[in-house]
């Protein structure tokens, strides 16, 4: 990087607010997936004002910026492929208003999404969306991912929470949508426009999120399926009879097994599959009947037991158990590669029975899990990357999920995001209508194209 | 209109299709608003590819298109103020699936939003958002303005249930959005972008809708409140309590004295205000504890009486008075006119005191009713429109409500829309670089500006 681009940089943020050493390089040069390349140089601001002057910069001598949270994604959306600045939000983490009247909060985009949910549950109230990696994300890669989670089936995903963001635009202006509002029907819905748009429309550096009151009550279940294919059938039943459990996720018998082995927390070792379930609420009696009501379909369906978490330490077993499952997996093998498609959620069996075939056609395991009530499926495949051979068959195996997802009307993600790694099934997911006018959409607010190029579109 | 364009415009949808009369042109003039404008010519076509077609012959002659599904608008949105085309989306009006598994409905756009509702709770199944234009207005024009109604405190409104979109653009092309997919992160949100886009970016031929179980129970109150101001207070008190009713909807004085008048239905007549408020589920227990809750609350927030719907008969008879309120205040005065101002949950009292004080200052009647839940009141001003004094002063009355709800962190519009009518305000409510970067998504949709051309942007 121009040296001369350095110092108006560190003018901007100030000295320590600006890395380039190679080791710095390196370490903001990778994400979540097996994806690598080096940014020029990290900014790490302080206020929105401070990112506004960084991209009216970038937009000036056409450098890319890439945002980044804590570099937890999936998708490989916040590495740098074509150099230029990252410009990391951890430093803009402040919480700056708990409104408990209307129950809403605005944060700084670079807070840790588990930082912001204990603090208004100290108010009584609480942010639903619980994405995995909840500990360390932030609320600004959620929003720019849309994640998702396992208490999302009843609650929603983060962009059901998103009232109002400020976004610094390409060009360094600074734009506030939305506000304090349950309903807003003024001029086109630009918070659902940024949400999940992966950086690629503006730097969102503020974020106002709707809160509901804290549920008061919270009842869970581990449902033993006998087989993988039974365990899918209860998903559908249990909603049809009007109850949406806070949590309904499935984990076949392989990551049972790995997290049996890490955890000791005496979980079935001779079933297929597992549900857990959660159903939660103010309401003691009608939360417990609630359970009871999805344990009684569940044993229609084939269940060979339903587990009742009896107290908070049960509860917390089980939770730990579902959180647990991707850490455990890397017991098993020394890599793994985590998918995320959606499916009808009819369809599920369908997905489930084609994954297995999958695995067996290149014989390399598929664990399966997530979160079966929105028909959300992460097949793991299980391999080690320093075989060549293995990783073109994951190569290939990826690809057939996709179009197993695609042939059964899903899609590629229901919460990772396209990033770099799906662009290339992109065209086939969405379409040639769609995929120009969302390029349409990406020129008209990015026309330098200096927000995080080349992603989320095809080449 | 040319006759060419006109036998052109036969040639694609059949000469039924095409009207051009002067006694057409003045039918489809109007809509639910004071204003009024002739198109040049009206076509109701049956297919998207129709749509498709009608568009493309638009663009090459660069003719306007304006969209309306039954006119019921209340923001002059589907009146054709540039002439050209008016295209009517009636006789699009079929189901064309309802799958049980996955709790969808696929229909053209022209169903009226009753006949989908009805159809679907036949099997079990249940689309919640219910505006009060509901048995006239259809499905596409909904999902245009991203209605509400008052079920839409619990369910949430129009947008959140849409799924899939099948949009016929500005040069013709046909684009499909979204599936039968809870959770979708694929690309940028164009099922949010085209809710709520009145029009001016695609025009909207098909709708695939996320449905739930139906309710099995529901209790109905009215509470009686014996100043305006107090009726506001359960509001925030009931949903920090975990409780989300169905329905929270309040009347005042004058809304209620309507609606007896009319109707003779036993309401009270010596209060300020009500509230009508309904939990519903398919657990009966809870339903009926949650009211009770909700009806302690109101107690101590200064209600003088909760009256308690004893049956299905009783209810109906509250569902509709707060369904005639509209209609009654016809009784009052020779004309009225209804705004959709939102505002943050706190700030209902404030802004219902400002209504008053804008009320006595212009000696006109303001009835306020509305979604007191989501912060959505509907200050409706009585007046007779032939004195033109009385006119003018209802014009500032509006402009007056449009600041009041901008001071208080509100905005223009809950469920209606911008259309034409609040455009002079736009600039206000979203600032110079919103608006921008909405013009550029515009030029970037419809870069020749011939859909609904001069709607919802300020001049």
């Amino acid at each position: 990087m121009d040296q001369n681009i350095i110092t108006q940089l560190e003018s901007i943020i100030g000295k320590d607010g600006v890395l380039h050493t190679p080791e710095d390089l390196a370490v903001y040069s990778y994400d979540g997936t097996f994806e690598e390349h080096c940014p020029d140089v990290i900014v790490l601001p302080r206020t929105t004002e401070q990112v506004s002057q960084i991209v009216r910069l970038a937009a000036q001598e056409r450098i890319p910026v890439v945002t980044r949270g804590m570099g937890s994604g999936l998708a490989a959306a916040s590495v740098p492929f074509s150099g230029g600045i990252t410009l990391s939000m951890t430093r803009m983490n402040r919480i700056l208003e708990i409104d408990e009247v209307n129950a809403t909060v605005h944060v700084e985009a670079g807070i840790v999404t588990a930082d912001l949910q204990s603090a208004v549950e100290k108010r009584g109230l609480y942010y639903p969306p619980d994405p995995s990696s909840i500990r360390h994300s932030t609320i600004g890669g959620n929003v720019a991912c849309n994640a998702g989670g396992p208490h999302c089936l009843k609650y929603g995903v983060t962009g059901d929470y998103v009232l109002g963001l400020t976004v610094v635009l390409a060009d360094g202006q600074i734009l506030h949508t939305g506000g304090k509002l349950i309903k807003d029907v003024v001029g086109y819905d630009l918070n659902a426009l940024f949400t999940g748009s992966e950086g690629t429309l503006g730097v969102i550096t503020e974020v106002l999120l709707r809160l509901i009151a804290k549920p008061t009550v919270a009842r869970t279940v581990l449902v033993e399926f006998p087989t993988l294919a039974d365990s899918a059938r209860p998903v559908n039943a249990i909603l049809a009879a009007g109850i949406v459990p806070a949590t309904l996720e499935i984990m076949d018998e392989t990551a049972i097994a790995c997290i049996e082995e890490a955890m000791h927390l005496g979980l079935p070792l001779d079933v297929e599959a597992t549900l857990l379930i959660e159903t939660d609420g103010t309401d003691k009696a009608a939360v417990l009947r609630e359970i009871e009501a999805v344990a009684a379909i569940c044993r229609q369906c084939g269940a060979r037991q339903v587990k009742v978490a009896e107290n908070e330490a049960e509860r917390s077993i089980l939770w730990k158990a579902r959180r647990s499952v991707s850490p455990a997996l890397a017991r098993k093998a020394p890599n793994k590669l985590g998918e995320d498609i959606t499916v009808p959620r009819s369809a599920i069996p369908e997905a489930i029975r084609r994954l297995i075939v999958i695995s067996a056609k290149y014989e390399l395991p598929i664990v399966i899990f997530g979160h079966a009530g929105d028909g959300n499926l992460h097949p793991n495949i299980l391999f080690d990357r320093r075989d060549l051979q293995q990783w073109n068959k994951v190569e290939q195996m990826v690809a057939e999920e996709f179009v197993l997802a695609l042939e059964l009307g899903g899609t590629l993600s229901g919460e990772h995001g396209v990033g770099m790694l799906k662009r290339p099934y992109m065209e086939k997911a969405l379409g040639p209508v769609s995929i120009k006018i969302q390029r349409n959409i990406k020129q008209a607010l990015d026309p330098l194209n200096i927000l995080n190029p080349g992603k989320v579109f095809p080449n």
